[in-house]
């Protein structure tokens, strides 16, 4: 076998930057839980027919089927999930039996979507799930909660380098509002249009909306300028009352997207704002809706993005409406490790090597080995009984950061320092303990 | 939709059975980077050409391709990864610039096999794999290190309540010697067929080596013995001596057998032990191999198995000889849990409910959780303000041991006690404070 080369799109990371990527879904899945979300993982592949209930997205499915099928055997009826809100409406339906709604979980998994790869863009990924569910209904000041949590969880990554975010929200009754208070009918068609407005610019846009959709320039200057509207507490709604136009569901649209705004600048004053261009494309959300834009990385894109939706499921008896965001794990870490601003201390989990001078002191190491891990230090053996130089150049190479001598002697390899030490007692600086992850 | 069904042989876990699953993924981790290996995450597919290469296992094998591929795009030429082994043999190759060797993995992911699904037996499961692979070469000594680490991990198990295990270990060189000591030109087929053993019984073995190989009665008698010797120390070497065999190859095979049993002894007695029948099948081991008893679970057949294979990868210009175990996680919890042997102390994370009496004092529900998240409590705040006594049965519900009234006032509802607490500074015993798993 010759040397492979990598699959394009299914990125792989080496050890160090796994420390880092093992450390950022550490601190994520602590915050998740911190706030009572319960974790689910649900299996990798869906029924085609779960898959495809959303026109579009079916282009990006893998299917997969047995190699060997057997004669009469339904082939090609499965496929990898491309997204987690799709196994988890799934989950719910079969388990709800078993489930205490609100069901408030977290699910960090990969995906696959047959895309072209890009920076950022991936055939293989990593993502990080909170939803929360109801049966019948779910009160509305979780689609606060589901903000508030996330930005938490983001705001804890800072600590490991990531650099901070802020969350933009909107609402889709109160452009589906505005648009029908012009009077347009398909208030859909306006929505993707406009939707195109960081691509194509506003010229384009309202080209379109007039020569595609038949309207008026005005009208199409007032959804330009409502997509314009921003701000990080509720002084939006005074600046779309000012286009002039009425309707009762712009009216929910605005109340419903104030309390979000006002009841996050409480809590993390700035980091929540009302954006009023925010579509999320075809997206099957009802209400509140999210993206988040990485500082310094506005190229990418969205990098955590969700929303409510009314029926996330259901199955004729019960509807289960939902509130959700997601985080695009690999799509921020394949930027950040990739380009050397997210790094680990270290490539191992080890703290220690403990020295071997000759195989016949092996097993003495081997116990010095246990009593420091007994006590929750990595610790790890020097594979080949050689020189103690050697074994430091070996340690340096792998970044293990102290060389264990004898029965009572440890050295920081860094400095230089070497002093006398009881391996029942002698303790790492806690910096040193386990690999560390900040900002490159 | 109408209430899906399980998928057979894709096993999910409702959030109490996910909180085992992730309490025992997180103690294999602790030992696994206590003892210094670094954690490795491949992609889950790899080309069908990598994953073809081993003749039977193809058969297993789900293909993947894009729904939509684009005309004259290659198709069917990726598959799901059916172990570790494989993908990591290919990473070791693509990666070997940047790793440091002997290097040390360990790998905690999902494979897939299209098997027929029975208990314990399933097309998507969870494995954790230690590996050592060396560059050129790679000391006997980790054949026994990857065995204790292994024995550490499963021991580690034991505190949530899995039972005790014991490891046996035989080594193929000692078999193969043997075979050709008593004349056999095909080893392989006489190991093959011994190895069904367990399944057909010694005079039916007996009766293949006989008329199917033209083995004399007394050589294939002495085949049965040696698949009958096992030793819990070094004492196995002088019953196969008292067999008569002389060979070569058989003496290195005792020979370092013998030290991992006897080096493993002194760490663990009694739970590595000899045993001359384990043969692994048709697998690609050379030298050292394991298989692995749960105590009280026999037929599940072996939970943890590996060995040693003397060219794990190899680029034509430098091998990677490698000792490995892999532990079958899903194998043994599908069961545990499946069972009710294995039993989370709730469903959910929280550990903490903070009541709302009404929608007006949420704000202050919700500073009071923030309080006691930040000293690492889970919390959650009501989803609906109503009567206390309703949201105590819905703390019930959900397992959460705590309800937290007003500013400073908590309530153990198991217990019935209730008591003033500041929010600063209240502590739950250190048992609530996060759910617990243990036997059922």
């Amino acid at each position: 076998m010759s040397r492979p080369k990598p699959l394009s799109g299914f990125p792989e990371f080496l050890p160090a930057g796994r420390i880092v990527e093992q450390a950022v879904l550490d601190s994520l899945r602590s915050t998740f839980e911190l706030h009572g979300f319960a974790s689910v993982e649900t299996r990798a592949v869906e029924t085609m027919e779960s898959l495809t209930r959303k026109g579009e997205i079916t282009k990006e499915v893998y299917v997969v089927r047995r190699l060997h099928a057997a004669e009469g055997e339904a082939s090609d009826d499965l496929g990898l999930h491309f997204d987690l809100t799709v196994p988890f409406a799934r989950y719910v339906l079969e388990t709800s039996g078993h489930l205490a709604f609100p069901f408030r979980r977290y699910q960090i998994q990969k995906v696959w979507r047959g895309e072209r790869p890009q920076e950022g863009r991936y055939r293989e990924f990593v993502q990080a799930d909170i939803d929360i569910v109801g049966e019948g209904s779910l009160a509305e000041h979780h689609d606060v909660e589901v903000a508030l949590v996330m930005l938490e969880a983001l705001e804890g990554l800072r600590a490991l380098g990531v650099p901070p975010v802020t969350i933009h929200v909107n609402n889709r009754k109160l452009a589906e509002g505005f648009y029908r208070g012009l009077g347009v009918d398909d208030h859909l068609a306006v929505l993707q249009r406009v939707d195109k407005l960081d691509k194509i610019g506003p010229d384009a846009v309202r080209g379109l909306l007039v020569d595609e959709l038949g309207m008026a320039p005005e009208s199409a200057d007032k959804c330009l300028a409502l997509a314009t509207i921003t701000s990080a507490d509720a002084s939006f709604v005074d600046a779309v009352r000012a286009l002039g136009v009425r309707n009762d569901l712009l009216d929910e649209g605005l109340e419903a997207l104030a309390s979000v705004v006002r009841a996050a600048a409480k809590v993390a004053p700035g980091r929540v704002v009302a954006d009023l261009k925010i579509a999320r494309g075809l997206d099957y959300y009802t209400g509140t809706v999210y993206e988040t834009e990485l500082e310094g990385y506005a190229k990418l894109g969205s990098i955590c993005s969700g929303g409510r939706y009314d029926s996330l499921a259901t199955d004729g008896k019960t509807t289960y409406p939902g509130v959700g965001i997601s985080v695009g794990v690999t799509r921020i870490l394949g930027v950040l490790i990739g380009r050397g601003k997210l790094v680990a201390s270290r490539s191992v989990p080890t703290c220690v090597l403990v020295a071997v001078d000759s195989e016949d002191t092996r097993d003495a190491a081997m116990a010095v080995a246990s009593r420091l891990r007994s006590r929750g230090i990595a610790t790890e053996v020097a594979p080949k009984a050689d020189k103690y130089g050697r074994q430091i150049r070996y340690a340096e190479r792998r970044g293990i950061p102290f060389v264990w001598f004898g029965e009572g002697s440890v050295k920081d390899i860094r400095s230089g320092d070497q002093s006398d030490a009881d391996p029942d007692t002698w303790t790492p600086p806690a910096s040193d303990l386990r690999p560390t992850v900040s900002a490159g």
